[in-house]
């Protein structure tokens, strides 16, 4: 079967591998569509997050089959699988850990010490075909595209945010980067009844797609100062501030627009650390929290597509095939700011 | 009457100035006892955190009375005032604040943002007599005396920050600092239940004193790497860590020695900005919150204290008289690291 096979940083290779068969406790997925993500354009930039030795569950490490946003149908059901059958329309909640694993035993597996992802740690959803552990396929509503089935675990990263925030209907926020998990984040935050989201990002591209997603204002902070563009809106700040951006200067602008008792919400990584100010959190009681992948809300995301409360499709920008991934995908995602997710076919 | 009036840096006299009278609203109390603070130290050796301009609520500014951690007798009540009686023997809750204020509306009168102490930003308790809003006396059952009456305040301050906490019953936590904050979160967060509290410092005595009031474990961090020994004793690390040293050194710590899910909560205030590496934060899903003084906890810290569950006398270092304050006081209290609680009597 064709895969994207990554070896090592700037070296992904569309290959032919051969066609796995589904394992006990697995089933095999025939893939529709795969989401690019920020942590695919690390791996292949940077050569960052894929497993060089070992992985502890999965024992690879590369080459790799990468890609972990993917949806598909169930071609074949390994010993031992019940509850699923041949033909049934999933998404795949890409996680791998110990079940062992004392967070995992507390059903925080997101926590876990062995924590990995399928396409990073383990061979994944850039290809014909994927094993995937039965109880992480999530089936899909008629009702539900296969696009939008590749979009739930990215919806499923902003979703958790959200959710295990303290938003309540009503509520201001502000979502800093408006890349596809700042977009997801504000779709979200719309679902959860947010009455006005600001959205901020350095690139109009992308605030024009905040806007169209459901954004009600945008702040370009090469332009505007966001603290005082926020005081102006809000003069008591915001209730709660998703950092989607990982910077230095996103992170202490989330900082002061934050309300006495807001809190900030990180979702992104940063890669280096920063500079905080105590005295706005402790004059403000302020909770700087965060909120790393998901846990046990795939079901939930995909009813609210179901439903039509969460508009995923519309940060869907590009659609190419798999022997395109590098140059269309990988390449083009660094170079162009008005792409947002790009999904890729396997069989295109 | 006598009074310890701060009239700048390094420059607090006891003086004779006009007995007060209570005003509509308020009620006279007689002083017994009256605790010296951090602030106080802040405010004798540094000048700060005492009104230079007329403070918004109470219009003053210095000169000023010093002291907020008093407990006395009620001696006369002011037009309007109902449910007190001369006599009452009370604890007070030294804050002021704009009655209209949004947080004060909303219940979060700490918050507020005209926020000011008796006795920093309006004549306090270094005093034979003070004057006090009525519904900021809190009366004291006759199984309390009035030494633990006057350390109701510092003990609200820990209080709050271990009732706001995360804490649950048979949780292990940490405490950075052995001050009198330190160590009367160590009894708040014994009476709440914590199976195991590791005290941190740099002075042996403080940590004495640590162990002495319920810490199960002390660790000084000029002799032991902290971060080792807290994995050592608990290798996936604590529930929640209360910062009440407010340096760079602890605040580090304090993150490392969480288990995934925990929380730091900062209770110091910090002279400088931190650096913080965003990475334990995300991947452990830490959560860094902030206590800021106190609202409405003062019934239940005087309860906890009448039913034997807050033993807070045991701060108690030295008790001396006002005549006495500046040199067995504010100047003791920077010298000798075995001093905690320092209490002031003012007919002393
Ligand atoms: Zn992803
Ligand atoms: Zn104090």
């Amino acid at each position: 079967m064709k895969a994207a096979v990554i070896y090592g940083a700037k070296d992904v290779r569309i290959e032919n591998i051969p066609e796995p068969n589904a394992t006990a406790g697995n089933v095999k997925v025939q893939v529709d569509w795969t989401g690019i993500c920020g942590s695919d354009l690390h791996a292949y930039h940077h050569g960052m997050g894929v497993s060089e030795t070992p992985h502890p569950v999965s024992g690879r490490s590369l080459p790799l089959t990468l890609g972990h946003e993917f949806a598909g149908v169930v071609t074949e059901i390994g010993e031992g699988v019940s509850g699923l059958a041949v033909g049934d329309r999933v998404a795949i909640e890409p996680l791998i850990y110990a079940q062992d694993d004392y967070y995992a035993g507390l059903g925080k597996y997101n926590l876990s010490n062995t924590f990995g992802f399928l396409g990073l740690n383990a061979d994944g959803g850039f290809a014909e075909y994927a094993i995937v552990g039965a109880g992480k396929v999530h089936k899909l509503p008629d009702n539900v595209s296969m696009e939008e089935g590749a979009l739930v675990e990215p919806a499923a990263v902003a979703f958790q945010a959200v959710k295990s925030s303290d938003l309540k209907a009503g509520n201001n926020v502000i979502v800093f980067g408006a890349g596809p998990i700042g977009l997801l984040t504000i779709i979200s935050a719309k679902a959860a009844g947010a009455a006005n989201i600001i959205a901020v990002d350095i690139s109009a591209e992308r605030l024009e797609k905040a806007l169209e997603v459901g954004a009600t204002v945008s702040v370009n902070s090469l332009e505007e100062d966001v603290d005082a563009k926020v005081r102006s809106l809000f003069p008591l700040g915001v209730d709660v501030a998703y950092e989607a951006a990982g910077a230095q200067a996103t992170f202490t602008s989330a900082v002061h627009s934050l309300k006495k008792g807001g809190q900030l919400m990180i979702i992104a990584a940063f890669a280096k650390p920063v500079t905080l100010d105590v005295t706005p959190v402790l004059i403000g009681e302020l909770k700087i929290t965060a909120s790393l992948a998901y846990r046990h809300v795939f079901p939930e995301v995909i009813a609210l597509i179901s439903a039509g409360q969460l508009d995923v499709k519309k940060v869907i920008t590009k659609k190419i095939g798999l022997d395109n991934l590098v140059e269309d995908g990988l390449e083009l995602l660094i170079k162009d700011k008005s792409q947002s997710k790009i999904l890729v076919n396997p069989r295109g």
